[in-house]
């Protein structure tokens, strides 16, 4: 094998996603994972801390895309609406990559505390991140930091309806997600 | 030093707090948490898995609490300010008992990462126990979520609120959190 990969980390990935739809999380090792990408354990360990990372591979790229998509909103878009807006547009384009392996992703997570609060890191890190953004912007920092922490709620329940239903428009789930939580918020 | 040590958990927690705040977190050990509370690093260990937990140490009771105020809470009330007032009532409880120790707590947790996610966990665990004592009795699952979420939200930033100025009254300042959050979910 050459010391040139192509695609070793997206490699990885599938490697891992499949092994853990066949033989369930906890009993795939990482030397495993590299066999089945064909790479070594020293590249699994270019790419990935450990094997608990590989499932959330793609958070500082989300991370990135939603900032972006942020920094283009329309200025006259309420903080809440933009953050909607940006974590639509993103889940959208990662949503595509992940259709064959969002339920076990989803289980997988489900069923390990660590990996339940790895990823509530993970979208407090994200949170935090659209906060930032918002109040460069227009916001205080705490109405800032409210709207992109109820934001990220509507995602992750979102999120989770999707990976029940993938066939289900992820814009309109996240429409729907919004409706519920300003209503659970502010009942009439 | 006999086997009956009365308070030994709130001793140690006084020691502990008023070492972290002459020397800083990081800078004090078990042992001398354990010494100036004239207890062993054995009770200490009967009481706290870690150094770590000494700052979480009045969680169980907290949520435990907020329960037993929801469980209260008339049924007339949306499931957000049902939330919301039993975490200010809660909350008032426990304030009054760490007056001292708020600005030093607030600062160690704020310094370090490590820390700061401990006390995310811990705001999800309250999160889903209130989601739980709402689901019960009103409402559809992901409604009550949200509901516990944003009413941890905005008892999050009162609590800092208040270890910026122990005086503040903490209902008022729930109150004005949960404005801030409505506004931010709900713009007019």
């Amino acid at each position: 094998m050459g010391r040139w990969e192509p695609n070793a980390q997206e490699r990885l990935q599938h490697a891992a996603m499949t092994l853990f739809l066949e033989r369930g999380y906890t009993e795939v090792t990482v030397a495993e994972i590299a066999e089945r990408a064909g790479v070594t354990k020293r590249t699994f360990f270019n790419h990935f801390t450990d094997k608990r990372e590989v499932l959330f591979a793609g958070a500082p790229a989300f991370e990135d895309r939603v900032v972006q998509y942020l920094a283009e909103a329309d200025d006259g878009l309420d903080a809440i609406d933009a953050a909607v807006m940006a974590l639509t547009r993103a889940g959208t384009d990662l949503l595509a990559n992940y259709v064959e392996y969002a339920d076990v992703r989803r289980k997988v997570i489900a069923a390990s505390p660590e990996l339940h609060e790895r990823n509530l890191i993970k979208m407090s890190s994200l949170a935090a991140a659209i906060t930032r953004a918002l109040d460069t912007h227009r916001e205080s920092s705490r109405a800032a930091a409210f709207a992109a922490q109820a934001a990220v709620t509507v995602f992750t329940a979102a999120y989770d309806d999707w990976t029940e239903d993938t066939t289900a428009e992820f814009d309109a789930l996240m429409q729907e997600s919004l409706t519920c939580l300003r209503k659970a918020v502010h009942p009439i």
